[in-house]
């Protein structure tokens, strides 16, 4: 039985993300060939165009992808919420081709001409509105600006992740992201809260 | 009169260096021609094989170039030092072309097929030292390493130069390095050396 078409059209354009997100990941945005692309998402060059207009296109659905790997792992709220995004983002680095893809993408888009803010700022919206929801229930620090946390946050793991990319593969990111807390949570958030925020490098393998 | 032959070397090495700096930041690594590079330099291509065997070596050494750049204009030490080396930085970052190709290359470094950590380890051992000297005068909270801090900072610093270059063209750069001082000092330091430290944010400029 055929789909119908609506349904039909999101499968296509999911398969062709998770396919650039595979190519692009492994050859980065130079190398990744459309026909490479097209091959592994088995779609025609007509579908690529349709949903995405270009690579360019492509390449920034993929960049702007990442918190759809995220979000539906999450389980808490507040400034707990916040620790458990950058646990499983940082678990998830290392084998989720669109995470791998949206971050190789966003880090590297100068050299391919593109300077798109949208990936980042996502994710800052994303984790301000945790940081929010921490004022709302006194979890903070008064004067603290969510906005701010935010912004610092999503730079702050941006660069963990290429210094972990260059000295283990990754491989320590999960631990480096638990360090960042440590020294980070005491500046932010009200001593109660400090203690009571779980930072077990686990919770975002787990998730 | 002709210069002694080491100091000529010492000259030309610099003037590749700078020049090669200057069409990398221009131009990314792919784009960056060599004829370009010995024209600025007013050099020859000997000259570059001989200080730096290829345009990879040229880029290598224009990536673990940027402590020459901050480290003169120190006037600190301890944690304000740690504290002065990214203010110059956020500031020297907005116009001096061997700091901007330094990043950019460290950034950039996978779409060229590189991946070398070396200008990341060497900002590590930099400001590891000034955190040791913080630890020997007492100004950080027990418990604290060195270590771990210096290469959190280092990641954190190269991510917030990526956001702050995606969203305002680097202006913000000494604002949001102060931002994360303030998150992040009462996490490392005491807070009797919290309240001495000094964020202005000038700092870095008038240095």
């Amino acid at each position: 039985m055929t789909p119908p078409t609506q349904e039909r059209a999101l499968r296509t354009r999911e398969a062709l993300l998770w396919a650039g997100a595979e190519v692009f990941d492994e050859f980065g945005y130079a190398g990744a060939g459309i026909s490479r692309i097209l091959e592994r998402a088995k779609v025609t060059a007509g579908a690529l165009y349709f949903h995405f207009k270009s690579k360019e296109g492509l390449a920034l659905a993929v960049m702007s992808a990442q918190p759809q790997v995220i979000e539906p792992r999450l389980h808490s709220h507040g400034l707990q919420r916040l620790v458990d995004i950058t646990l499983v983002w940082a678990w998830e680095l290392q084998v989720n081709p669109l995470l791998r893809a949206g971050v190789r993408l966003s880090v590297e888009q100068g050299s391919f001409g593109m300077q798109d803010a949208s990936s980042y700022l996502g994710w800052t919206e994303i984790m301000a509105d945790c940081l929010r929801t921490a004022v709302e229930e006194g979890e903070l620090l008064p004067g603290t600006a969510p906005e701010d946390i935010a912004e610092f946050l999503v730079g702050a793991c941006t660069g963990v992740q290429l210094y972990a990319q260059l000295v283990s593969n990754r491989a320590d990111l999960p631990r480096r992201t638990v360090l960042m807390w440590r020294m980070l949570l005491p500046g932010i958030a009200r001593p109660e809260t400090v203690a009571r925020i779980d930072l077990d490098v686990s919770r975002g393998n787990a998730a």
